[in-house]
């Protein structure tokens, strides 16, 4: 028979799946010899039966429970309901996973009139009883009820008022009884019944609401930005009450036994006396830092410290606890390995190895890779940040803070720059290819439209500048230059906005901003890193400068080099669009020969910032309409400038307009229609390569074509390249060797892998692309629905953000598997935006890339998860 | 050693692959006696290296096709190039597929000046020699050299001007001299230098411009449309001259051994006396009817009835014969299956089973899958379309043929059809689903954009409407309600235009159209096919009319019925609206509730046309936008009758506006995000199943679920639907069964088809969705590229008319293999577009499909396909 409760006695800190992290921890404590309250776990395995059971707990889970509730009655000579010695005991939630406040907790249950009058009497302390009570009632009433906190506190509040009092704890225990009385109506108002009784039914309810809590909404969410899989459910732990409410020699609080902002070894953490644990997270009375304890209670602070030691070195990691002292004992309530900033974590990981509690390579995994991210960009003050107001909220689509005056188009942007001003923030509706420029000298981007791969999310990650996307709250008037929130403010074109990326909020002000710090264990930390991952890391960068960065961050070469974002330069744009309005493949090519030298000089940069690394140039890949003006009041003067008719440009522009562009005339299609072009390319990567080698460098390109799906197309466009690239080699005498692969994009070209390996000589993961027509969803579209997916519980990830491993991935494997079937020693990347996901990179380790590619500011952020991946390996062995 | 060239004699008809048509047959008449001139057959292996070698005859099939030649000359005992006795030859093309006129041949070869003169002795007819020289010298001209056959033409026009005659015959020998002469002058202004004398170049520049043939364009566009690989390669049949242009008692013609046109069984054919073969196709002369030949050459004819009877008894099938007579001696050319018309092909097929001839398995292979469509449509009477121009050009996208005076929107073709007006046609940019009315009253539609999966092109094959769809060279002006061809010729409102939608041309003016004739070996036929196969055949039909249709012609079920299409009428479109405009759960019930009865009366219709067979509904599936009209002259009345504000309507309007539509909020998305409408659905299915039945009716609905790419998806729409038809089912206390399925159109829904299959009950795949997706091509938007892939190569069908069976393909093997291992005994349908292509039903049976389901008029071509699908399984066994 299954077994769904365990008494805290009955677990260790091992059967954290099934007990959950409080449980296990709980019942290793109980273990240890450590003050913990004695209860039990209800487990995960009960949770998830609860919902199988269309939310209901079974019948032989309630009778288990109440065996267990008999077995704490013996253990604690204490029992439910028992006027003169009752048990009361408190319910928590506690999923494998920490979810800080995400779900509910029950206080002083077991608590009803009866128990409270005799209670009252054997203690002798009436006002800590009726304090528990009217605590109770509430919670109660909120957590299991769901019936609005305010209204009680707003009684709260209205007694303390009529007392003239500041305090809860001024409050007298006649007092307390009033307001339990004023409780129980305000109870019954809602419910329409009275406030249950009988302890057992309070507690049947308590752990149905856990359950529930499970599925709110903030807990979804959290699991979605946490990937913590909501089969996991959660267990409860139903334990024993000690009162930190109980006089002024009771207290409660919560330390870390180092500091969890910086990593220094030093206790850190607060209590509160003669208060219960919520006291302190509400900040209704001003905690004590915990080393005043040391004065108040000596003892307590000493034991304190001890168990601190104790635990730090049992669990090998930074602890997090909660501990309640009644009547001078101290209790433990809680520990876990505690969270932390990134450089704390870096400093912690480092100072464990050295203090030889962990080897490098267990260090390796207690820095959450995404954590670095936030040692890679400036970040708002955190003075400045508490008085600000957030306006509206949007994606966190790239990470920073960035503050400046709003400008609505690139080109004011750049007016503005040109001006002198320095902090720009572009709000769009949404950005284009155009807008690069613009992009690259604004701090921030903001955009009303688009999601987390949106252009703006896509070019502003790469470029590491702050980026929060479809904020869709705010309504943007594009003509008048204006942005208006939800609350009717509207800021105008140079009024001051602040963004921070990392949370998607929006402030409508000015906000001081910190340049990041970089210290020293940073890079000792990732120099373990390199020493044990397999993976390659890559970059995608279109640029010399981003290419810098990204060298300077660990990158081992380019994955990815777009070259259409090399386009949107206004003298090259222009002949960009010549090309596309020939008519004539000579009129073609005679723009395309205007362009060459520009291409070929970026190429040279690239291969010389890269020089002694691998650079992957992927061929032009958009849809043209992409690179023309779409309003008549730009085709106008540029029909002008192109001698051209306005209609006939007009006509053009039409022409190319696509049903589904996203599917349409792009990718190797270009190069198919228009071979001029993959020669023109060709021809500034071949002449690059050889113009930087001349002087040294031994540069071996790596030409990729993109969104092929058939073996013929990358034959037919490799035929063009090849017979390019070897007759420029001819002319110049010299030999160099280059290669030409292609992206894996499109499910039919997983498919049929094995054929298009006899072609290509390297394959590049490109899952953007990859999910979308694996899924069918347009990535600029699937925002607007994939909410409902999240709330409804169908997806519990963003596969944009996390490669689906069962769909895209078994695609991956599949091409995996056939491509080298035909090519054993097949060179295999991903350049997706999934490149810069842990989780993806491990899976990537897993499948058996040769690298991962991704933006600049994720390079170190792959390093680790690359690392990690292995150790993992190494330990699941 | 690999053989690349056989004599005839070494060869048989069932080395078709290696010899091709004609030369397997050439040496297979040679084989039994039949009079043949003598000669050897290139391979298509020989073409296919020739490809491989960069466009080169390599050295060893250089030498071996000399040794031929040597052979040759050895049994015919003439020599290749002597003036006394020459060897004159025929160089023919002749691929594994007959593809008549597609590719080059050369007549006359070997002769040369030389040849000329001491021929002309010898025969004592310079006449002849000269004549045959001439026509080799434009041959060459033309075939190898690549020259304008229109330069040796305006000059052999002119020598018969000069010589006042009026057919070639009519010229002397000193005539043909001075032809000769002026011919080779031509030559070398062309060529820049003398027409070459050698025998041998002149042969294998011959042979090499016949594999060249192999791939121009219209040889391409052939293959293209008959689904010929472009791997086959043609092979080359050097053949000993045999004269139809010697004097009097020679003569050329073609003949078949039954009508091609009736299948009558009587021969059929004409001749040309004094004549080389290509003047019977050119027409200058007007060739006999075969049949006088009995009075003109009586043992000539004799022999000819002869070789036919020997010819269809040794092919069992009608032949169509090429043949030869040389000063009274007749001598066979060629030999092969004759193409037909439908009714013939029918006939022929029922006569050679009641002669004993065939099997009826076998003669259920002699009629082609797509060529019932000709019995099914009307068509131009042949006497009137004579006299017509063809004005455009567009894709044959819907079969038939229709004319009818022209109306530009689907409302003007109400009204003229209100008015009385008979014959319609419906002209537009593109058409939408709101025309959904007037489409259907239009005898044919003509739209500018869209390719052969447009939305025109599909609904016009559901409807049997004829349609011409993307034909980009007309000008279309919406506003003025005009179309300009290219010429400029402007047609207006109420114009008659004839459109013909199995070969896409576009006529100006009226043409006479007739009924089809039905013949009796039809249904015969038809009843063969149902007997051997093992697919069942479904059709996709939204509506009774369609349905009943279908069922007439066989269908077995409803495999897809569209229900948005039901959502278009004037009633119900207002409360769709009110539906997508709602705000509220409620506000959307409501307009959803007045929908409820139509959806319910459309249902029990269906039902009915219907029993005994299964009707698959599938639930809402194309975005909302698709709903809403988008211009602002049209959303203002809407607006209005809404009881909403302009700018409200607009804005709801733009915020469902998508980048990639066919990739966004659409589908099972809409049921996640708007319950309600599966609930409606849900009810009026299950509500109208209960009221037929009552009526003795036995009616188990299937509902599918589309655009499901994870299980969970179809887990939350199941879980509606299954609560929904629970609750009604009980209400109405009786008993009834239906079942929950889903569309396999998303790729994931393939690679993860094992878990879809817990909750479904039955698959159908949607191979255009899945097709768009596998390979990321938008069905709208690729016609405009696919023609490019076409011309160089890299396809050679369209992946939307024809399942791709390597990647489409694999995904569906996928899909039913992890399908099966959940649910072995799953249902699996397809209901693409692809389900009406004779390849594709064909790959449908050997993959274990249980059904195909395609457009009513597609019915009977799919029993016959599935029939032959399994006759060829019994075949290759």
């Amino acid at each position: 028979m299954m077994k769904y409760v365990y008494l805290f006695s009955e677990g260790n800190k091992d059967m954290r799946n099934l007990l959950g992290g409080k449980g296990a921890n709980l019942a290793e404590m109980t273990g240890i010899g450590l003050p913990v309250p004695r209860g039990f776990t209800v487990t995960t395995e009960a949770c998830t039966k609860y919902y199988e059971d269309g939310k209901e707990i079974a019948p032989e889970i309630v009778k288990e429970i109440e065996e267990k509730v008999d077995e704490l009655e013996n253990i604690t000579g204490k029992k439910l309901g028992d006027a003169k010695n009752p048990l009361l005991v408190s319910v928590r939630s506690g999923a494998r996973a920490s979810m800080p406040g995400m779900m509910d907790t029950v206080l002083n249950l077991g608590m009803n009139d009866e128990v409270a009058k005799g209670f009252s009497e054997v203690t002798k302390n009436p006002r800590f009883v009726y304090d528990s009570y009217r605590r109770f009632i509430q919670m109660f009433a909120d957590v299991v009820m769901g019936f609005p906190k305010s209204s009680f506190e707003r009684l709260f509040d209205k007694i303390k008022e009529e007392k003239k009092v500041t305090y809860d704890t001024e409050l007298t225990a006649e007092d307390l009884m009033e307001v339990v009385d004023i409780y129980k109506e305000e109870y019954k108002k809602h419910a329409g019944n009275d406030f249950p009784q009988e302890p057992k039914v309070q507690m049947m309810e308590a752990i149905k609401a856990v359950f529930r809590s499970w599925n709110n909404d903030r807990a979804i969410t959290y699991r979605r930005l946490n990937d913590i899989p909501s089969s996991w459910g959660t267990a409860v732990n139903v334990q024993e009450m000690v009162y930190g409410n109980r006089g002024d020699t009771s207290g409660t609080g919560v330390a870390f036994t180092r500091n969890p902002a910086t990593g220094e070894k030093a206790l850190f953490g607060e209590y509160l006396m003669n208060a219960q644990g919520e006291d302190v997270v509400a900040g209704i009375r001003t905690p004590q830092p915990i080393n005043t304890l040391k004065e108040t209670m000596p003892e307590c602070y000493e034991e304190f410290v001890r168990i601190c030691d104790i635990l730090e070195n049992h669990y090998r990691d930074m602890q997090d606890m909660e501990f309640t002292i009644e009547d001078g004992k101290l209790f433990m309530l809680q520990t876990r390995n505690g969270k932390r900033t990134a450089p704390a974590a870096l400093k912690i990981a480092v100072d464990l190895v050295s203090e030889g509690m962990l080897t490098k390579e267990e260090a390796l995994l207690k820095v959450e890779p995404k954590q670095l991210d936030q040692l890679l960009h400036p970040n708002f003050d955190a003075e400045s940040l508490k008085a600000a107001k957030v306006v509206a909220k949007g994606l966190a689509a790239s990470p920073g803070a960035a503050t400046g005056k709003i400008y609505f188009t690139a080109e004011d942007v750049m007016k503005a720059h040109e001006a002198g001003e320095k902090d720009l923030l572009l709000v769009r509706l949404e950005t284009s290819p155009e807008d690069i420029e613009g992009m690259n000298l604004a701090h921030g981007i903001l955009t009303i439209r688009g999601g987390m791969t949106s252009h703006a999310a896509v070019v502003a990650r790469g470029m590491g500048t702050c980026c929060v996307s479809g904020c869709g709250e705010l309504q943007i008037d594009e003509e008048k230059k204006t942005v208006t929130t939800k609350d009717g403010k509207t800021y105008h074109e140079g009024d001051w906005m602040s963004l921070d990326g990392s949370t998607g909020n929006v402030y409508g002000e000015q906000i001081k901003t910190v340049d990041p710090e970089i210290v020293g264990d940073f890079e000792t930390f990732m120099g373990w890193a390199d020493s044990v991952r397999r993976l390659k890391v890559r970059t995608n960068a279109d640029n010399p400068k981003d290419a810098k960065v990204a060298r300077d961050f660990g990158a081992e070469g380019i994955g990815l080099c777009r070259t259409e974002h090399m386009f949107f330069d206004e003298e090259r744009i222009f002949n960009f669009r010549r090309m596309i309005t020939a008519e004539t493949v000579e009129a073609r090519e005679e723009a395309l020969s205007k362009i060459l030298p520009y291409q070929r000089d970026d190429f040279e940069q690239l291969f010389r910032v890269m020089d002694g690394y691998g650079v992957t140039i992927r061929f032009l890949d958009p849809p043209l309409h992409e690179f023309l003006p779409h309003t008549d009041e730009e085709i106008k003067p540029l029909a002008e400038s192109l001698g051209m008719t306005f209609e006939a440009l007009k006509a053009r522009v039409e022409s190319l307009k696509e049903f589904n562009p996203m599917m349409g005339h792009r990718g190797c299609r270009l190069a198919v229609t228009y071979p001029e072009i993959a020669k023109m390319q060709t021809r500034a990567v071949i002449e690059a390569a050889i113009n930087v080698n001349k002087d040294g460098l031994n540069v071996e390109p790596e030409i990729m074509i993109p969104l092929v799906g058939d073996t013929n197309e990358l034959k037919y466009v490799k035929n063009i390249v090849c017979e390019t690239a070897d007759s420029i080699i001819k002319e110049n005498k010299v030999d160099l060797k280059y290669s030409v692969g292609t992206m894996i994009e499109i499910p039919r070209a997983a498919l049929t892998a094995d054929k298009i390996a006899e072609d290509a000589e390297f394959f590049s993961f490109g899952t953007n692309d990859l999910t979308q027509m694996t899924y069918g969803f347009s990535r600029d579209d699937a925002g607007k629905f994939l909410d409902d997916y999240y709330k409804r519980g169908i997806f519990e990830s963003d596969p944009f953000a996390k490669v689906d491993q069962e769909g895209v991935g078994s695609l991956m494997k599949i091409a995996i598997e056939k491509g080298k079937a035909t090519r054993p020693n097949i060179k295999l990347g991903i350049c997706g935006e999934h490149g810069g996901d842990p989780s993806t990179v491990e899976f990537c380790h897993e499948i058996g890339l040769t690298y991962v590619s991704c933006s600049p500011y994720r390079v170190p952020l792959a390093r680790l998860a690359a690392a990690q991946a292995v150790v993992k390996e190494k330990e699941s062995k």
